[in-house]
């Protein structure tokens, strides 16, 4: 699917590491919300409230889930589940554009 | 307006500039069509097709617009217009968080 249709749109920014991770709000009628992003090369750490499906669009990265000591190879295409109440690590090697679904 | 209601969404961001600034395509049900946009700090140059209308939501630059010499000031909450068919030149200081219409 390469849009979202009869969607509801935040207009401001969510804006994390000095703009190197950026994302945007959309809602959907059923009252779920995603966030479509980028993240530029760089480390990072994100905490979850709920679980998270991350859809990578393109680009490449590293990441490191919760419970696990390896580090997993993503690419665009792919897509991994992060658990509610946790927290993970990123490394990003070429820009990132994803597509975060916030699960209940 | 702080949310854009009934619209859809481009998935895929257009990714300029090393990933330095990057938008998405919002569409409107009147066929119009804006993006939101992110523009770390950096020099840019860019050229409009469309009139465009750019609204800064946060952030600093400067624009040099078509047909001036001179470097124009902008800040969140600014907005500056583009002629269609031209080039303008950027300099960002701070995060910058846009809203650019495309105007008939």
């Amino acid at each position: 699917m390469s849009t979202f249709n009869n969607v509801t749109v935040t207009k401001a920014a969510n804006i994390y590491y000095d703009g190197k991770v950026t994302s945007r709000v959309v809602s959907f009628a059923d009252g779920s919300t995603k966030t479509l992003g980028i993240m530029l090369p760089g480390d990072y750490e994100f905490g979850t409230e709920k679980a998270e499906l991350m859809e990578i669009l393109a680009g490449d990265l590293t990441v490191k889930l919760p419970g696990s000591d390896a580090w997993q190879t993503i690419k665009g295409g792919d897509s991994f589940d992060v658990p509610a109440n946790s927290k993970f690590q990123l490394k990003v090697s070429a820009v990132v554009d994803y597509c975060c679904s916030y699960l209940d």
